[in-house]
């Protein structure tokens, strides 16, 4: 059976940082699913509106969590207890979790889960890390489990490392060139 | 008031090359509309479904026209007349055109749109081109009002170029720089 993704959207998601890791992982052979606060689509933080599969469950039980940025999306998911929980719960779990943008500072770092861990987002947003983790100055930074990045120019970027995370650098590789992101 | 662009979605589009050109025409200030065959959603060829803002009109009047691929979505493009009836348009108008992926050559170069033009696209697509139309294999060229790009892996550089083309190179940079993909 695929692996399971999924990808969870609140109102002000960023677009590019929601669907270019859902379009990578999809590609590389994961069942992937875009996941509401509710069933209802959901539109992003600059209009555009995405249909969802259906809405996030108390406890999840998939191979990768990712949490898209966007101010306003991420605010909204660090304000669901049931977000909050489930990556904990994946963090823990020893299972991917992946965040980008606002999402590692306002959804886990503001959360306490980003303690002992070292993480990336975007610039500014380190600040509600906590004292005790390490904000990192690159696109894309791996710690175990927890794999992070900056924004929309590395929501590529952050898509391949996924794919390297949950299957295998050739994998990662070759969608890298048939995707035309080659020689980035 | 805002120039106006628009992303013609067909059912196969590809997702990354339709919302990260949107997200970026958005962010640079523009009006920026999804338009499907119809005003139904439209599901991408990852399975990712999109709602539009409204169906293509016989005759659009705005500032950019964008042609996603995806194969099965450029080629249902290529099988609209309406569609293929704005591009020549579009093209004759001396506004601008952008198309990437399977787009220039199944929509563009199968019409014989591309006559006379220098365009990229996804390789092996180039077949379609016609043998009035010169291939060039790089990741954007630009051709007077034809901007033309080669899959899911340029579709940010796509981006920028059709900002540059529209509005100017500071705005592009910028853009670049706030999204986090400056030095790319």
């Amino acid at each position: 059976m695929a692996e399971k993704a999924i990808i969870i959207l609140a109102e002000g998601f960023e677009e590019i940082e929601a669907l270019t890791p859902a379009d990578i992982l999809q590609r590389a052979g994961l069942s992937v699913e875009l996941v509401g606060l509710t069933d209802e689509p959901v539109t992003g933080g600059h209009g555009f509106c995405v249909q969802v599969d259906r809405a996030l469950r108390d406890t999840e039980d998939v191979q990768a969590i990712i949490l898209p940025g966007g101010l306003g999306g991420a605010e909204n998911l660090s304000q669901s207890e049931r977000v909050v929980a489930n990556a904990r719960r994946q963090l823990e779990s020893g299972r991917i979790l992946g965040a980008i943008c606002a999402a590692p500072g306002l959804v886990l770092g503001r959360h306490g889960l980003l303690n002992g861990r070292r993480a990336t987002c975007y610039p500014g947003f380190e600040k509600h890390f906590g004292p005790e983790a390490s904000f990192v100055e690159q696109e894309v930074v791996e710690d175990g489990n927890l794999i992070t990045s900056r924004g929309p120019g590395t929501a590529f970027a952050f898509g391949l490392a996924l794919v390297r995370a949950l299957l295998d650098d050739e994998t990662a590789d070759a969608l890298a060139e048939r995707m035309m992101f080659a020689g980035r």
